[in-house]
């Protein structure tokens, strides 16, 4: 065959940055330069206080976000910001996806779905 | 915020769909219609026999893909082929993915990382 091994493995796709709801966070992140306190991402990524803690674990043990503690007013907040590191490699990761995404969808032309071809192919 | 509440949840993404193996297996195999035998697709995924068919058994079930037996000689292969609702549906997740990426993109200009503005914030 034409194709080389390993062509659809996708190796560059670090795990950690494409889970979907960690994609929701970054960017959400990478639109709010500033960050965006706990409550504010919970609400824009739809997600439970103990998913978005779990998630940003997650992406602080990757050097991905920094996550810190203040007060507004007398009121405990969080705020979480993508560090330099983590800008960069989810940028990439994007444009990964984006390189794929792109070759898969000029791949997928429409056309009758034929049976096929071989004798002897039954359902599994 | 001008934000909508849940804008960043991208409940279109389906999990099935989004998960770095399977999204290989699918690439593959909307790039070769004819479908492509198990060895074909391990190797160009890259993946064990035991977990391509785990994530094939996964994509069956979601009617994603079909898994035909057949024989080569007197050799027993296994065929697997997009069905028409998986070329569709990853064709629409495809098409998602490439909005998401699209607008996470745009969103990322270049410029320096600022301290936190707010008074008060210190490092978790």
């Amino acid at each position: 065959m034409a194709d080389n091994p390993g062509r659809y493995s996708f190796d560059g796709i670090d795990r950690v940055l494409h889970e979907k709801a960690r994609l929701g966070i970054l960017t959400s992140l990478l639109s709010h330069r500033d960050g965006l306190v706990f409550g504010q991402l919970r609400d824009l990524c739809a997600l439970t206080d103990g998913n978005l803690s779990r998630h940003l674990t997650t992406l602080q043990e990757s050097g991905l976000v920094e996550i810190w503690k203040g007060f507004k007013g007398k009121r405990p907040q969080t705020l979480v910001r993508l560090t330099a590191e983590g800008r960069k490699r989810f940028v990439e990761y994007l444009s990964l996806l984006e390189t794929i995404v792109n070759g898969a969808l000029s791949a997928a032309e429409p056309g009758q779905d034929p049976e096929p071809k071989q004798v002897g192919w039954s359902p599994a």
